[in-house]
């Protein structure tokens, strides 16, 4: 097997750690000795242990003169874990095979120099566009101070998500809608605005079994807490996280209420539209959130939209025509010419049951 | 070669003549003599001759005895030709492969039946499914008395079709645009509102070199009359025809300055919103359209689809999003339940340069 089918195993490993690793990055780590795989992990649950020490616990003695393959260059400084290059050295690899290099100031290159001057050979860049694409949200984190932002959409092919009487259950079918929560799993947090609690009441959950280990915070922005008491995401709020983002000096009373009810309060400044949606994002990776997707509705995609935070698209299209009276997928965000029209750029589309799945991100 | 492999053959002929033969179908004849091909056609440019004389001829003594693969029912009917069966019949075929039957009541089964009573074999239903969507648009004006009805629109994502301000041009890119000639090159006419003509000044042309041998009638829908004399589909009236469908009784003295320009009126019923729409594809298949192509706007859009009128979508996304200030694809056509919207059944789907093409077919 070539260094490239090892890291794809590694590389698939990461992926199902996504929205499970966070604050960490979801690392895959395979080790190969005599072409014999004899240890593979993933970052763990809630970000620790990492991957590298688990994959070589799991080698035991076979890791000395190994080959690990790693997605994100190992880490070298003294975190909550300790630093997995010195792992990797006492465990006697020979070499050590990296996807992408980590962004992280504190790594960005020292921990492959830390490797080789212990001996071991290293090699970079191996599967490197695959490996930063899955660490996408950890280096959004890192490098932008906010997470990697995912709009979701659902609608019919003129781009409507509901009725004019707000009738919007269900446009897409049930492979969509399981596709839908399959995307809520990949990611750290969920995020609504409260317009869509008020009219929704949705729980917001990964309804897949077995799917996550790390429940997806959901996450409401909701500059004046007009979030009810009774919301389903305020009721099972100590069961799945509930963080409501509101403005600063939002109701006190109302506050306490809802912290009462488990909910944590996220404050940031307010906006003329509500919250400061940068500040607000901002805020969340301060939280360790790295991937987040926002789920609605046609303002908060507007908002997003207009602040030219929206990062990838996923945009479910049912095979159906409502007409200019449903409500849009995305509200008015001030575009007059067309030159001015985000533009993304297609990454993958296929059929999803009935409906069409188009991703995209955005054009550089 | 199997008998699928040849009818394969003869369809693909079919599909090249698609738009070209109106009156009549486009049909695909492949004669084969001891496995090797000897006369092959499509019905000619204008609807006359048949395949079957053409390929007859290109075959000639090599007829005898050999196996004819024809897409349709040859016709028994003496028309403005005489009957292709008695044309095979002449020539001494020994076998007469068929995929559809002609749902023509001159014809339906007639054809085939006159065959076998010559002594020739006659096999039905060889890739019928493919040959009944090759014969849609004759199917449609002989069973519904109107044309095949095909929707087309570029929208971004969101649905829209032109910035607030009215720019439209362009949404989709090049590719996509010239995805949208060959569409019309594959129709009998194309069809718009008088609003679209107003503000775009269309030419409906289908401007691909060679793609087409009759060109493909402009219709417009123009209940009264506000058709521009300087409009290019006016201007060029005698070099593509220009047909205007306007309600009885619209403006005499226009008529006359529209019909001396070159212009065909075609007069119908007027309804609430302009022309009776289902009465105008009437009056189209009368005078012989099979395949109409219809490209906005999203009033006209909207009034098809609220009378259940489009039989096909082929809907262009661009990968952008304007917001919900951007004009509808299909105006509003009272949608109050999702269970009322017309839902549609995906056919087909695939890029086409940055944008994405999706073909459906209105749900049985």
């Amino acid at each position: 097997m070539s260094d490239q089918a090892h890291m794809r195993a590694a590389l698939a490993l990461a992926r199902r750690g996504l929205g499970n690793a966070w604050p960490n990055p979801s690392v895959g780590c395979v080790i190969v000795r005599d072409g014999r795989v004899v240890g593979r992990a993933v970052t763990a649950p809630g970000g620790r242990p990492h991957a590298e020490p688990l994959a070589l616990a799991m080698a035991g003695a076979a890791a000395r003169g190994a080959t690990a393959y790693v997605t994100l260059e190992p880490c070298c400084h003294h975190g909550r874990t300790p630093p997995c290059t010195d792992a990797l050295i006492a465990a006697g690899v020979a070499r050590v095979v990296i996807a992408s290099r980590d962004v992280d100031p504190r790594v960005n290159g020292a921990g492959a120099a830390r490797l080789r001057a212990a001996g071991i050979v290293v090699e970079e860049g191996v599967l490197a566009d695959e490996a930063d694409d899955v660490n996408a949200g950890f280096f959004a984190s890192v490098r932008r101070g906010r997470p990697l932002v995912t709009l979701k959409l659902a609608s019919t092919l003129d781009g409507r998500i509901a009725t004019r009487t707000g009738e919007s259950k269900w446009i897409t079918g049930e492979a969509g809608r399981r596709a839908a929560h399959a995307l809520r799993g990949r990611h750290d947090a969920v995020m609504v605005g409260v317009g869509t609690v008020l009219t929704d009441d949705p729980d917001l959950t990964c309804r897949i079994p077995g799917y996550k280990s790390v429940p997806t915070v959901r996450v409401v922005a909701d500059s004046h807490l007009r979030t009810k008491l009774t919301a389903r995401l305020v009721v099972d709020a100590r069961k799945a996280p509930t963080w409501i983002v509101a403005r600063n000096g939002a109701d006190p009373l109302r506050r306490r209420a809802l912290a009462e009810l488990g909910v944590t309060l996220v404050d940031v400044p307010g906006s003329e539209s509500g919250v400061d949606l940068k500040r607000a994002l901002e805020a969340l990776a301060q939280r360790g959130i790295t991937r987040l997707l926002v789920e609605g509705g046609g303002q908060m995609a507007a908002s997003l939209l207009r602040a030219d935070l929206v990062d990838r698209i996923a945009w479910f299209h049912a095979p159906a025509v409502m007409g200019g009276d449903g409500w849009p997928s995305a509200q008015a965000f001030g575009i007059s010419r067309l030159a001015d029209m985000p533009r993304f750029v297609r990454h993958a589309a296929g059929p999803v049951g009935v409906d069409w799945l188009t991703e995209l991100r955005r054009a550089a």
